[in-house]
């Protein structure tokens, strides 16, 4: 049996490759794991090799502690590989296939997935609907920053790519359909972005700079990214956004400066409860700030697309309120102005397919838009490292060193 | 030239019914008016005789001295009446016309209204979008609790019955056309309320009460409706509604006894900022108890409709946040269920002709489920003061002698 | 291993009941199995004792020989029933579940079932997408007007009625479920009925009447029927639809009797192909009648919902065109008023857990609406015989007695 | 009163430019004017100077003699023009205003248009929902290939260009507005095309490119265009749109070897009722032959959008029924593929704004996509006659020399 090596949490500020065993079809007891599916059975699953598997912002929360993971937790839900071996149940993936996982794990069998509401799967986390690989209290399912990973419900989850040869030419950008790329897309489709738009997206990580592809995908007339890193925006602005450095801050003004007027159509909040405050506050952490920022700026009558992850609880906010997730929200404003507000985990499934479709036949290069940068699995604990200090790349590890980083 | 009586605030606790004058096709100064309004032409306009004026919630939130009204500030947005006098641009709309009268006042002329968003028309209100009659900070039109009104751009605001001695048997269902049925409507609509749903409504006033006649003519399974007010609650029950008393606790219990789950598919907010507490706290303002209470019973994938009207500011709140519109919302809650919001004033055209054509054809009979009371227009103090108080019903005001009230 | 009689297809006219033995998890090949299906392995599935098995309209198209439908083909495609064994994949469903069976089978991994679009599966049927029970053509799945039936991909396909006391109370309301309550109400949602709506439905039978109350209970202000079978029409007023007799000329005219206007908002075909002309007509087959009917009665910019069946092939047509499944249709009169137009197989699987909710709490009441009668097996030659001689009845098998019928 | 030369309509293949007279504010008899509009008052209206104004394809099916357009019709229905004089109504569109005119007439106040739906407005054309500038059974509204044309409802129709210099710069591109951008828009929204989408348009001219552009913008990863004339595939190949040349047969074939798969996931039909038919066909028309093309090459639960006109009445049809507006059409086989069918003329308002933007921002460059030639007026005739004989083309007319072709 191959050994299986992988990144895992090892408490504030630090993770580490390690050993974790090779995966089989019913799941075991380990740190994370919810103790109801502990000996489940996976009859219906696929273990995937890993081709690329990517380091998210939404990792970060848990490396920062920010939350209540537990030690040993294996991280990663970016994942993207190749099949090599399946359950009984599985009928239509085959053993070879190149795939992309989907990073919120769903049944395919209970009302939620039948709606096409992947994200909050019924059947597969038992505290609550909604799943994901190697993430703190959602399910316990093993991380995919790792050499091989247990996908369930494979039929369901897996995306396979038409051409093997072909999708190995742009495994960099079909890495970014299990999460960044559909959850910046599904950003700009709640804050109904069409062609002709204009969209402000707050927030110029990996994921921000997915939703500046997408607005520019879906036909917007311009796509104004804001943030406080310079280096950041100098990203955006390579692929045609305009930028906005709250650092100087409320962006209105910086709006008025581009569009002629202070507002846009379309708002998109990819930062989430790590805020920090604009212009002199700055340097402090004000959860609030971008959905009371965005408010201002979205004209009335428009929509709000939340991507960037809100919690139930923050153990390490300042406040006590914020500790249970609660965050003083000037709705009062965004009621008058009839806005409509989306929030939640991206169901990948709505929209993998046909961004694919989309990367194979260049109409977008999201890889290169995002910085995409391979590295070993070994390297992680520096990509962890380096994307906290505000790289302006998205790091995807090369377990298998298919992708040709010299581990 | 008739004389035109009306209802108009006189401080906080105080309306009175004096004489405004008979109005004209040019706007004139007077309390409340927008600066910027006065002088404005209005050969699009028509004026109406009033048949039914309707006392609405949001009027108490001026008369209890929760916002900024002025002093003389003539009150009433819910019309319907008769067409007695037209502006020259006036085309299809002709005197003798019965007509419900939308309370927001929109053009027909900008983006917005063009894309059906006639809550936050761009060109009726001088400080920002969206307007309505009699009300403060939307721009100064006169309120219609009175004998007379001008309704400006009539051919697009108006909509005429198509048989007057048909629609004077349905006049009091009909009157609820103007804001309550179309407003209870929208809150279903957004919050997703199709055939199957299972709904709860915060809020057991005229407008979670036409959400609850709403709710069912969109095919609900199940209507909850939640309130402190028990006369309020039997109302709810009159006409099918299941109910809880929030004055017992979070609803959540209490949902489950009824759905045996404790999670419906949709929920209403028609209370709106000025919410009490729940259980023990339920004589406490709590601005942001309902939204919080429905983020918890609304199931995951779900959407939250909020006709409840929250204030950019409210000088009367008890803390700094509220006076500025700002709620402590348990966000995170929200997006770890991946819900949506929908607010803002209903854009009562939208669904005005639809609801007109379920009254007439007698799918739905508001007026018995609102409770709706016709009292001449000189009881107007003393139906606010009622009303106020948790009355169940919604009044009426006859300022024409047209319903029958011996005024 | 129990008997499982079933009824079969013998010939023009004909129908029998016999034994076609107990079902298995492989399909096993036979009258109209689609020879690459012979040999599939079905551990997904689960086998179901009927507990209510419908005989329906679309059945009578291979009755009436208009069809290539094989000797000895197993009819029957509304199934309802209890899970008496399960595959080894299966997950969720339980036996003993008392269940739905949608009659369009789907995998519920393919992307058309990712999208909810069931009705036109790709991993079904070998020859295309798209497939039902005991149907021609259809990929050779037996049928259900049997005593047990194969249901493949059970966690997928089936519904579990949550209760099963309170299910068997309704049961022949729920019996409606698989499908013609869904196509009636699908037809009515592609139409774009909404509350407030008028309706015109062409057909009365079983379909028709199912549109009826699913336009009601999507708001409907006033739903008419049209036919030429004034049995039907009668029972189409029992619940409150108004009705046109088509042999009284085009509907037009008696439109506009009870609407005051010729038109509708929206049109519903629930006749399909083997329409009669109207008027002098309506001894005459034909098949393009009924569209081009809507079309002239249907407002512009509406919509039309087609749940009737129209055929690739149709051997027994008068014309060569029609053999081809070609229609004359006056689609010029359909563009001028922008009219769109919606076809296929309802997705039943999109709304029957709604619509059972509707039934369970008491919103509708489609089995009296469609007169269901329950008759026992061994009765179904002379149910089909009655049916097709235009009986306004919703003829249910009973195969197991557990409907009381006397067999 | 300057002078006001106009293309008018002069019998089977001629058209003529000739003084028409500068219009005014209240409607004339003339060639075409339906005698219930004479006289009508036009208070509400504006009169634009023409910068530019399109000769477009379905001007050609009257210029052919395939209509009853009268002698002396006036043509003209995709104007750009600055306002040089308003009736007293007007109240937000100024003088000078560069302004974009839909082809659309619409009165802003009836049911239709305030739903959106402006192709079918119930007020300006007495004899049907539905109108145009310049076209025959559309009401009579004189046509713009002109110097002036009177423009009613200003300000709900037109569409002001935010920056005149800015406008001027790309004015051929905005000359597109009126029409065919939204038409080819209109028919890939209506086909369902989205992010990733495979797209096959029917016809190569001036719609059906727009319509390739339009599915780019929409985010479409391949856009395949199919037609009879190798000059227009070659213009749908200058932009990346793959080609399917139907001279040769099918489009099936040529579909498989671009995509690997015979079907694409929409279709278009920028076509209409004057199609020929394909391969050893194509030198007949063949009214039906776009429509059972598209529907066997459209996916399973696809949809069709149809922006190519069909007409109520053809009276130079080769057939009966073709004179009739009725096609034989395999409708069976769209049921069977559960296929969809958007028809009728674009809402243009529905997109222009959008559009602008697009355009406005360099997303789009519609102008060089279909090719835009601006020529004299007095070229008119030569651009009638080019135009049908299949030159690659869009023609627009300069008839007050402001796009500096020397008349």
């Amino acid at each position: 049996m191959p050994s299986n090596r992988a990144v895992s949490y090892q408490g504030p500020g630090r993770v580490e490759v390690q050993e974790i065993g090779y995966p089989g079809f019913e799941l075991k007891d380990g740190p994370g794991v919810n103790p109801a599916n502990v000996g489940r059975k996976v009859p219906h699953g696929a273990i995937v090799k890993t081709v690329a598997t990517n380091i998210c912002g939404s990792d970060q929360h848990m490396v920062r502690g920010r939350t209540t993971a537990p030690t040993g937790l294996v991280l990663g839900h970016e994942i993207t590989g190749e099949v090599v071996e399946l359950g009984p149940d599985v009928e239509f993936v085959k053993v070879g296939d190149l795939v992309s996982v989907p990073f919120n794990i769903a049944c395919g069998r209970c009302r939620n997935c039948k709606e096409g509401k992947t994200g909050v799967c019924e059947n597969v986390n038992p505290d609550r609907p909604g799943s994901a690989y190697g993430y703190v209290d959602m399910g316990g399912w093993v991380g995919g920053q790792a050499q091989y990973v247990l996908v369930p419900y494979a039929d369901w989850n897996l995306l396979t790519f038409p051409d093997r040869d072909q999708a190995m030419e742009k495994i960099l950008d079909l890495a970014m359909l299990t999460d960044i790329f559909p959850t910046g897309f599904h950003g700009c489709v709640t804050a109904g972005v069409r062609p002709g738009s204009t969209v402000y997206i707050a927030g110029a990580g990996p994921v921000g700079l997915a939703a500046g592809v997408s607005a520019f995908l879906l036909g917007a007339a311009v796509v104004i990214v804001g943030d406080l890193n310079k280096e950041r925006l100098e990203q955006a602005r390579s692929f045609g956004c305009e930028t906005v450095d709250v650092s100087r801050g409320e962006p209105k003004d910086q709006i008025e400066q581009i569009l002629g007027e202070p507002e846009v159509d379309c708002g998109v909040d990819a930062v989430g409860f790590e805020a920090h405050g604009h212009g002199i506050d700055s340097g402090e952490e004000r959860p609030a700030t971008v959905l009371n920022s965005l408010m201002e700026i979205t004209r009335a009558g428009g929509a709000l697309g939340i991507p960037g992850l809100y919690v139930t609880g923050d153990p390490g906010a300042r406040d006590e309120a914020a500790k249970q997730g609660s965050l003083s929200i000037r709705l009062g404003l965004g009621w008058a102005k009839s806005l409509s507000f989306g929030t939640g985990q991206c169901p990948v499934m709505r929209y993998n397919r046909y961004l694919m479709q989309a990367i194979l036949h260049d109409r977008v290069r999201i890889a290169k838009a995002v910085n995409a940068v391979p590295i070993p699995l070994d390297r992680a604990p520096q990509g962890y490292e380096e994307f906290d200090q505000g790289a302006a790349s998205k790091f995807v590890l090369d377990p298998n060193g298919v992708l040709g980083t010299s581990g």
